[in-house]
């Protein structure tokens, strides 16, 4: 037993959390001494305790003379909760091991020279690769303070999301479906297009066996067309935010408003998407899921304003010039230009593939 | 070491013979006494020796009460050569292992029969799933007297292949083009569409370091306008067939016939793939590769004439209404009329993915 394997258990931890701790991070922590584990704790949502003072908590007098490692670079400062770098100090902790540093470059290392300063030995960088991924939606948003942003999709082997006729249903199969579930469940919100909303009246709620947490909805509308009588604006499951041009009729307005939406106006509309995540950031979104079709994809994708791809491929070949992709819109017209990804991750369900890639700028 | 052991031997030895076989089946042969080799073979060209007579001729008369296991039954019929079956006989094989039967029904089990009445002990089926895989071109192209055709392309991440402004090259890296070459030298014909002629004026040709044999080049090409300056039709590297519609232009007909091309005349325009197809497996094309382009492969989809599917895949998205997608033309209408495949290779080349799929129809 060393430092990587403490630490891999710090971040399996963090890992569990994934989707509940927004727009804080995630993180674990693991207290050892003397190869026994006395304390485990893990930052469960935003408000409530940090990892370091859960595993403290658990750990009590044994904490003194243990070494704590923590996937985060514990904070230096008085936010919600006091800083976790003065409580492991007077915990009496002998050791720190830590695995990402904070991203924010105004505070970062403050909380590892404080430690230092009060004689405790501290070791950075241990599985920081990993730790590092696991987080790379909440660096994102920290430090650009816009959504970390992921184009979800099912296609065909030929890159088809409909058939010429318009069919779409069932192209991916059950497993694959439930597992979209699993997605809203842990991102803070769903975005889709009005002409989705029109033709498919879609819930966007989590629908998982054992309950979930469903995203905020949002409806890319620059017309205000959306039908006040969609069942998302019926049911009451989570709040629907509608984005519009400033200016957009003030009666439909009104008449969406009434219907429990909320209204979020764009004032420059050749900067729609952007402006858009940025005002999403603010209102606290960290992690936007996109599920709009191809001309939505589209936008983000020529804008380059995305961070991951979700594909999931069903082994089946839809061909045809008048159907869907999952980008359609004007496109990338240099391969140049075109953004190329890396594969992050491979989970099959069936005969369906689900594939992650994170987009290398 | 049992039977499975030294099948699987006898399957690797045939598996490399890809592509120099046809339209004679991947063969390989292994005799054993006491646990040794004695005599190993294959098929390695039409009209050579069989598997099974390069093995005898290696044991010589150590054949003798030995083991010979056959990746297919032995024939039993006078051939371009005497029938392996006898042969066994003669050299005093005891026991003979086989993996696949003969797949032509009216002889199938006789070579079988013929070395039990001998007085041989014989065990059919051992590692067959693979032997049958191995050959199923073979298997297909012998029962139905049409090619084995696979559908080839590479694409972006969103199915297309090439952005809205035509540019197509490149999308696939280095090495997946490398396996294209070594796919070539694997197949007895390769099909184009005359727009491909007209636009990228390809070669077709195999191209690999050590050397390559160069399939058939086959043109379809309804109204005869393949330019005769084409490449293809001048540098002499193998046959250019071009398929047209029976009653073409009788002068554009004599200038391609000048320029070194083979004419095929479709009679029945409607049936043109279907015709096509009975006309390349009477002339001795077993397997045909289709390097064609959206618009080609969609004919091949919707009549669903096609066996196996090789899908490059390169991690970058293109987007675009406009751009092709590897499959365009009607497509397919009702979802549960799209023709579902199986996985059953997957090889990555750095970033691309090459999929190789099997039909289930």
């Amino acid at each position: 037993m060393n430092d990587d394997h403490y630490m891999k258990l710090a971040i399996e931890i963090a890992e569990a959390t994934k989707g509940q701790t927004s727009p804080n991070p995630q993180v674990g922590c693991v207290i050892v001494k003397h190869n026994q584990i006395k304390g485990i704790g893990a930052h469960l949502k935003a408000g409530e305790w940090h990892a370091e003072r859960q595993a403290l908590h658990m750990a009590k007098e044994e904490a003194n003379g243990a070494t704590a490692y923590v996937t985060l670079e514990p904070c230096s400062h008085h936010g919600k909760t006091p800083p976790c770098s003065d409580a492991l100090i007077e915990a009496g902790i002998s050791r720190v091991v830590t695995a990402s540093s904070d991203p924010n470059p105004d505070v970062s290392g403050r909380g590892i020279r404080r430690l230092r300063d009060a004689g405790i030995e501290v070791v950075e960088g241990v599985q920081k690769e990993r730790a590092d991924r696991m987080n790379r939606w909440f660096f994102h948003a920290i430090t650009k303070q816009t959504p970390y942003v992921t184009l979800k999709f099912a296609t065909s082997l030929d890159g088809k999301i409909a058939t010429a006729t318009g069919e779409s249903q069932w192209i991916s199969n059950e497993k694959s479906r439930a597992d979209v579930h699993r997605i809203r469940h842990q991102v803070d919100g769903i975005l889709v297009g009005r002409e989705t909303v029109v033709q498919d009246n879609p819930s966007l709620t989590t629908r998982l066996p054992a309950g979930g947490k469903n995203p905020i909805r949002i409806i890319m509308d620059r017309t205000l067309r959306t039908p006040p009588d969609s069942i998302m604006l019926n049911d009451g499951q989570s709040p629907v935010w509608i984005v519009t041009n400033a200016g957009a009729s003030q009666e439909r307005k009104e008449m969406l408003i009434a219907s429990g939406a909320e209204i979020i106006e764009i004032t420059d509309k050749d900067r729609f998407i952007e402006e858009m995540l940025e005002v999403l950031g603010r209102q606290g979104i960290s992690t936007l899921l996109v599920e709009g079709g191809g001309t939505i994809n589209d936008q983000f994708l020529t804008r380059g304003l995305f961070h991951e791809v979700i594909h999931y491929q069903a082994p089946v070949i839809i061909g045809g010039k008048d159907a869907q992709s999952s980008f359609s819109g004007a496109g990338v017209q240099q391969l140049a230009n075109a953004p190329r990804l890396l594969l992050d991750q491979e989970e099959w369900f069936d005969d369906d593939v689900k594939r992650t890639y994170v987009y290398k700028a």
